[in-house]
């Protein structure tokens, strides 16, 4: 086992939007400094940040110069580039380490991956290649969704089959890149389990939350979520599982589908998620504050949730809502600072507390 | 009525410690960006900031840069320099106004301004030379309390009369500066209300904490305070009374006595306060979030406590017990950041949660 952060250390974060925006805010709060690195100008995580690099992830010196800063590293989102992360690694730890990055980063490892560990996946098939699409088609049928391997995110990368014909439209929509075909799953609703595991290996979960998407976008995510004992205990179970074969430090989100043959797992995201913003007003200790402790060797705090609560997302427009939002009780709101409202793009959400 | 800041706008925060710090955060939470203006290097505000200025408040050029950069200035104490004030003011808004500042920057001031509304203080007496002492003495007599009007918080400043014969000491530990001597006040414990007045001027107030106090240092903050409803609802008219005759414009502290024959009011601080720090674990809207909402004309959020709470002070080597602290389930840990332990320097807060 790692020492501890000493006291007053800094963190680095690997992006800079909303969840490092978060976290940031987080680790001010165990006395943490916080350095962003992230390529876009002006990033909401700068806003509350202790430094900030502004540079492209190719830019070594200022990798170099920023992993010299900080005492631990960690990143708001899955896909930042290996070299990056070497140069990185080479300085100072990352974490959660570079294992459950490869898995999450390409779905056909990330579902082989939790295949292998026995969870409950959906069918899925590679497809490398057009000829490949033919054979998977056959088996895996229609309805089902052809998605890029990488970089993938809000429902972007996806083409549906509704029936076999739509083939070639979706394998055209993928513009060359690498693909897998994921069979239809027929579930009644999806649940997110938000699990931390800290450097003594002690694994804690949030109540599952449910979610609900429009338009490929989180829409909103509601606890306690419809789900029986044993499911709930089994969603916790295949978290749990899922963080201890990584050796896993730090949050990550686990997306399940509800299915009367049980809980298939959607997808995992090695990182605070969208559909645990609820916790900031459902718990003392929110999955943000829970992933700076964990990577940062301090126990894991209490995560016990103490209301019911509805988090919404504010879209795009959304933000034309906030002063009659502003005005409603038991309802705490988080913006983003983005310095520019553009349709599609997560601006802040709203918590609403029923107690 | 004032029109409220745009989406995205910057608040200038005069002092970089805890409360500019805990500001900071709220702001961020609501999509404002904050300046920190303080003359100490590294502030704890400044590690989750948009900018810092380092400057001391004589210097001119950088009050200017720094009001020319915010859409509205606020402060986290209430001792900022006159001059600086002035200077600022010619560029932008400063909320609260200068009134309220005025008043609480003086303790003669704030006795008569209290008196002249109707509240009951403490008996007190001028003393700007050694000649009014002795009339002074001999109205309000031993035990009382001598104090500096200006400059004095946590207890420095002070010098306590046992007796009428400690008078020259006391007047000796003044060092020549102005002060008043206050009665002592029979009192069975101290309350304080966080009051919070908006634009439209709304006036909401959170529920009371009881105060106690360690070697002239707020130990802990106890809700509910130990209160009959006539005293809960006159503690929360005595606070509507001071902002309203001020104009206030943001959150207020008011410390009050509770005594056999009523509330009497000890001192008013026109900021966030101390004692307010449970609202962080307690309420929708904590007085952090309440304060920015009111100084950029939003309407008041939703102060209601749901939880019973106890705030303790981390002073000094209280530090040393973080790491036990960080397993204790339902606490709630707020560290500062400051770079050096001190003895009495406040450290960080614990808010222990009671549901």
């Amino acid at each position: 086992m790692t020492k501890p952060l000493a006291l007053g250390s800094t963190i680095g974060i690997l992006g800079g939007g909303q969840l490092g925006r978060m976290l940031s805010v987080a680790a001010s709060r165990l006395g943490f400094k916080t350095h962003i690195f992230e390529p876009g100008a002006n990033p909401p995580a700068g806003h509350v940040a202790d430094a900030v690099t502004t540079a492209p992830y190719e830019d070594e010196n200022a990798l170099r110069a920023f992993a010299n800063s900080c005492d631990v590293v960690t990143f708001e989102f899955e896909n930042v580039p290996t070299a990056a992360l070497d140069l990185i690694e080479a300085q100072v730890a990352i974490r959660p380490g570079r294992e459950a990055l490869r898995i999450s980063q390409d779905r056909l490892t990330e579902k082989t991956f939790l295949q292998e560990l026995g969870l409950n996946v959906a069918p899925f098939a590679d497809i490398p290649d057009r000829a490949a699409m033919e054979g998977a088609v056959a088996e895996i049928g229609a309805p089902s969704i052809l998605k890029t391997r990488r970089f993938g995110y809000d429902g972007k990368g996806q083409a549906r089959l509704r029936t076999p014909q739509d083939a070639d439209q979706a394998l055209a929509d993928m513009n060359g890149a690498p693909a897998i075909l994921e069979g239809f799953v027929d579930f009644s609703h999806e649940v997110s389990v938000i699990a931390a595991r800290s450097f003594a290996g002690e694994v804690a979960c949030f109540d599952p939350g449910e979610n609900v998407h429009r338009n490929g976008i989180l829409h909103t995510t509601t606890v306690p979520a419809r789900l029986s004992a044993a499911q709930r205990t089994d969603a916790v179970l295949m978290a749990a599982r899922i963080l201890n074969a990584l050796d896993y430090i730090g949050v990550l989100g686990v997306e399940l589908f509800v299915t009367p043959r049980g809980l298939i797992v959607n997808e995992i995201a090695p990182r605070v998620h969208n559909s645990g913003h609820w916790t900031q007003n459902g718990c003392t200790v929110d999955q943000f504050e829970q992933h700076i402790r964990a990577i940062s060797g301090w126990p894991l705090g209490d995560g016990t949730r103490y209301a019911d609560v509805t988090m919404e997302n504010l879209i795009g427009d959304d933000m034309d809502r906030v002063p009659e939002l502003a005005r409603e009780a038991t309802t705490a709101i988080h913006l983003y600072g983005k310095a520019e409202t553009k349709p599609r793009r997560k601006m802040g959400h709203v918590n609403r507390i029923m107690r």
